[in-house]
Order: C-alpha cells, then structure tokens, then sequence
C-alpha cells in the first residue's frame, strides 16, 4: 500500500574500530538497540530491522502516526544525543542518522517461512544515501546539502 | 551462543539504475526474495533479513545444519545462477554473492516490540566485506582473493 511516511536510518561511526570481541559486540549492540527502539516508540515509530551497527525505522507507516514528519525529526534528535552518552572502553560512541519524509511501499514479504512487513521505495533510499554523507550526528535528507 | 556456521549475503547489482518506480520494485523483490529464500532452504539454511536488494542467511545458527560449509556454497552457486535467469525489461539480472564460515554469535534480541535473532561477529562482518569486492558471481570470504 502508499503511504505517506518517515524514516530514519541509524549507523554507529568506527564502531569496528572499537575493536570488540563478539561477545562484547552483543552486549553493546543490546544497549544500542535499546536506546534507539526507546527513543523510535517514545515518539509513534516502528522499528523494521537491525542491521548489524544500523537501524532502520519507520513513522505512519504500518500504524498511523499523526504529525510523522515532526516526531521523526524529534527523535533523529534524541537518538543523537542518547546514543553518543553511550561509553565503551571510556570513550563516547558516535552514531550518524539520517531522516527524511515522503511517499513509499508498505509492503508484506513471504520468503519461504521468513515473513515481513517492510517500507520500499525511493524515499527509503533517499534517506540511506544521505546517511552515507553523514559522520556523525543527524542529516535531513529532506533538506538542501 | 556460540556457534560454527555459514552466512550468505546478496546484492543486487545496478539495483538503483534498473530505475524502476516503487510498485514495480516490490514485485521485482518480491520474486528475487522467492528465489534466494527457495535456494537457501533447500540447503538447510535460514532467511535472517531481507534488506532492499540485499538477504542475509545463515546456516546452522539456528537449527543444526550438517555439513553447512558445504551446502552454503552450493547455496551461493545456485542463487547466482537462478537469480541472474530473473530478466527486468528483458535483460538479465546481476547478483552479487558473498559466503563465508567460522564462529559468530546468535543472539536473541529484544529492542522495545522488535524481536529478532541474528548472527553476530567478525565471520558475518568479513562476509559482508567481500561481498563489496564482489560486482557479481559468488565470492568465497575464505579463500585468499
């Protein structure tokens, strides 16, 4: 289905220079997901994937979420600011977020017994390419360079 | 926990400039995704993300694979043969394929009301790094380049 929507793609900067043992890549990630996903659902949003260091979400998308444009970028925000008061080995993490609103695809994917409910489209990618331009921090994909 | 196994990871080649609008990408996944999903299970393997042009599987992370260095890379040799057979406005299309073995991680995570289990460490992070020096076919992440 079309859908007006928001969404933001989240990406921890050198995180494999930190240098982590697997083990202590799960307990950091645990924190991290955890962070964002508060942050994600205190302000209406969904999360769709973890990815590793990244996150991808979404607002109005699969539940309706008035004013989307305007939490999404509240909680660009405070995903920055939360995530980067996160500590490893004494040093502060740094995380890029890139936001952007648009129309896109909601759709469902049956791929054998996998099963998902995912946003497609050139706004998704929109904002996946901005992120990539970011190092740290967050970037409105919506916006002029 | 820790465990011995395999990870696949795809891509789609020039994904982007195929330049197809939003519903005809969801129809294109949603074939692509059925192909990689009917290859990876047929080997034993499991779907863990689908993400845009790009699925991770893994093998005996979360249910015993016998033999999963070797029915993963049967895997990856008959997702780039099936996949490149999808034509898109008649031509064919290119996939990308990276495979690679040793210890990860499988971890449980709880991020607000997502739930997932994924593979994580420095054996899914090599996959995924050779699948950039992959344009396509299948590259082996263990063998020396």
């Amino acid at each position: 289905m079309r859908r007006e929507l928001s969404v933001i793609f989240t990406d921890l900067a050198g995180f494999v220079k930190l240098g982590l043992d697997d083990v202590a890549t799960v307990t950091l990630l645990r924190e991290y997901y955890g962070v964002v996903a508060d942050c994600v659902e205190s302000h209406g949003g969904v999360i769709d994937k973890l990815m590793g260091d990244g996150v991808l979400a979404h607002f109005n998308a699969v539940s309706d979420c008035p004013e989307h444009h305007k939490k999404s970028r509240a909680c660009a925000a405070e995903i920055a600011e939360k995530v980067s008061s996160i500590k490893v080995n004494g040093k502060n993490l740094s995380v890029a977020v890139a936001v952007g609103s648009g129309e896109a695809e909601v759709a469902e994917f049956l791929a054998g017994v996998h099963h998902t409910v995912t946003v497609i489209g050139g706004t998704v990618n929109r904002v996946g390419v901005a992120l990539r331009n970011c190092k740290a921090g967050v970037i409105d994909a919506d916006k002029p360079a």
